[in-house]
């Protein structure tokens, strides 16, 4: 690709710490934002700036907020007794925008991974277990990711909870709602045949 | 969609100043900044905002740089006497990687559109003028788009400049290269009809 001047090049450049942004995507953006909202880029780099300074995590459920408790945790009329743990802030908002659930969540930030140096402390498990305890959490909706990592992770947090009596689920696994049969994996497929259910 | 905080929502409604970018890939660049890679983030708030500030127009072609000069300005191998007149930096960019082209360049930034209040002088050619009869340009190629502006813009300046003896020439029309001729629209194969060649 020909260069453009070195601040230009620069912007290009790191434009791509933006996932799914690539050469072409930079270009299209470095050119919109210098020839046609100077403004609005100002904007960007202001709030960009501000947000990953001062977001941090809710101290009760660790879902990133700028404030001391999340929005979530604010919210009076939810379930205390129900409490879901998510990897990420963006699976706590799948499950709420999925809607159905009312209680509250936990967020982990990750899955347990020995290689990468992330253990229990990196997730946060000392908090969770103190807020299972403290706030009489009844049930736990262990909804990791359906992968290795979070099937490990899964069991790890309910193994480590077990004293404190509280119920462990977790997400069912099977064919998903509108799919067709032939392209569900096979894997899947076969989860879906051991947890089948009695049809009424 | 469900909300964050004030500050996660102010940030994802501003990434969608970006082109291109939705309420799902902003959520996504979101998450991942503030997730994964804080610095890169900060990188680009900072390199965003120098840019916006600092780059300007080419004294002389109007290209964009920070520099009083632009690259290809600077370079000296290039000919003076053979300038082509395009109507984005983007467009410039693909001339350049095209490759062939071994002249100077001049950026309207923009065609004309007395509807938007654009005119000669918002295009700088008062500018192109000066170039062309102080640098002794013998060629003006005018590549703006093959548009109704594009074309209305490049009479313009045709007649504009036609007193000072350069002669202007216009990207020829034609099917793209290898593409099919039962893809491409009438208008097109009509042109390419017209300005047929001799084969040889
Ligand atoms: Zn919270
Ligand atoms: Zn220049």
């Amino acid at each position: 690709m020909a260069t453009f001047s070195p601040l230009i090049d620069r912007l290009l450049e790191t434009l791509r710490v933006l996932p799914g942004v690539g050469p072409r995507s930079a270009q299209r953006m470095a050119f919109h934002l210098l020839e046609r909202d100077r403004e609005g880029g100002q904007r960007l780099a202001q709030v960009l700036s501000e947000a990953l300074e001062k977001v941090g995590y809710c101290e009760r459920c660790r879902n990133l907020t700028e404030s001391r408790l999340c929005s979530i945790c604010e919210q009076s009329r939810r379930d205390d007794h129900s409490l879901c743990v998510v990897e990420s802030p963006a699976d706590l908002l799948a499950i709420e925008e999925a809607g159905g659930f009312n209680g509250r969540y936990f967020v982990l930030h990750g899955h347990l991974s020995p290689i990468d140096g992330i253990g229990p402390e990196a997730l946060g498990l000392d908090l969770l277990e103190r807020i299972v305890s403290e706030r009489q959490v009844s049930e736990l909706i262990l909804a990791t990711n359906p992968t290795v990592e979070g099937e490990a992770s899964a069991h790890y947090i309910a193994e480590q909870l077990r004293s404190l009596g509280v119920r462990c689920s977790r997400l069912a696994y099977g064919v998903p709602m509108g799919g067709e049969l032939e392209y569900v994996d096979g894997g899947t497929l076969s989860r879906a045949f051991m947890g089948r259910q009695p049809f009424e």
